[in-house]
């Protein structure tokens, strides 16, 4: 079983929904009136949050359960959890200026980066030796 | 096997699937040329739906399918079957008005929050447990 | 196991993030700031891109997927192989002029579209035959 990899994704979608529950409040407090989704930099950076986290989630998700299957499920999991931190400093930085953005968003995708070249390692490893 | 989960996974990738259907047509409607994506309230509802539908979608597939692996195929279905109920409901007040769009976004929301709990509660079991 | 599938995962994830890359480019070339997503049609072309293959991600993956187990491995690969050259073409063809975009377009969505159609009617075969 791969119960730290399933406990990691859990947690991540805990984190991305936190970005979305922000943009509902930065709507409100911006006066930002449905469909739309610009009009105040604060909003439109609250909104950006959201979305990149967004963009990562199907390069994360996947390529951390190839990880976990094919490697291991305690180090996919670890991996995943530095994700989730340099989402959260991504999430905090952006959210205070644009300029701030860009550790969390190093952070995460070096995460996100080196599971799927594990996951492409491994996998490359294994249709050779099949 | 997870047959249930799996024709629910199929069945609330057409309901997304047909939001974006609905933007195509609303693009020729409305006379919104690619790649702009607002100049008209109309269009702009439509082309929400998809994003909003697309934003859960993350969130809703892997809740649905660890709850299914931790605690029962059926009941994930079920469900999953009431997310897509809330994402018609959604798709179809958000269509006549921003205003209308509460009532579908509270039940699949509803539908997808239980989802993970019940994977997060059922994956610290058993890492507690194991 | 199901190494074919896994290997295009990944290569789907490659050609999603050469999509996200070319918009971090295009933000320099046209000088559009974060969190601005428009201002320039060179731009939003690019940014329309990384979208549109993020908006197929949750199509393609599961179905992809889906096809793997209930059908065949090597299958649902080629098809997968075949979404990937209509992303690109779709990328080249769009990043080019808006009117370029129907083949690429054409072709991933008839692939992603067979995988879902693969899926389902097994899914529903091992219903009925349960």
């Amino acid at each position: 079983m791969f119960h730290f990899t399933a406990l990691v994704t859990c947690l991540s979608i805990l984190c991305y929904l936190y970005t979305s529950i922000l943009v509902s409040r930065a709507r409100t407090a911006f006066g930002i009136k449905a469909p739309a989704v610009s009009g105040n930099p604060d909003f439109e950076r609250a909104f950006r949050v959201q979305m990149n986290t967004l963009e990562w989630m199907p390069i994360f998700l996947p390529s951390l359960w190839l990880f976990a299957f094919y490697i291991n499920d305690a180090l996919a999991a670890a991996l995943g959890v530095v994700w989730i931190v340099g989402r959260v400093l991504y999430m905090t930085g952006y959210s205070q200026a644009a300029a701030k953005r860009g550790l969390g968003f190093g952070i995460q995708a070096g995460a996100a980066i080196l599971l799927w070249l594990g996951a492409l390692g491994a996998v490359i490893w294994h249709l050779i030796h099949a």
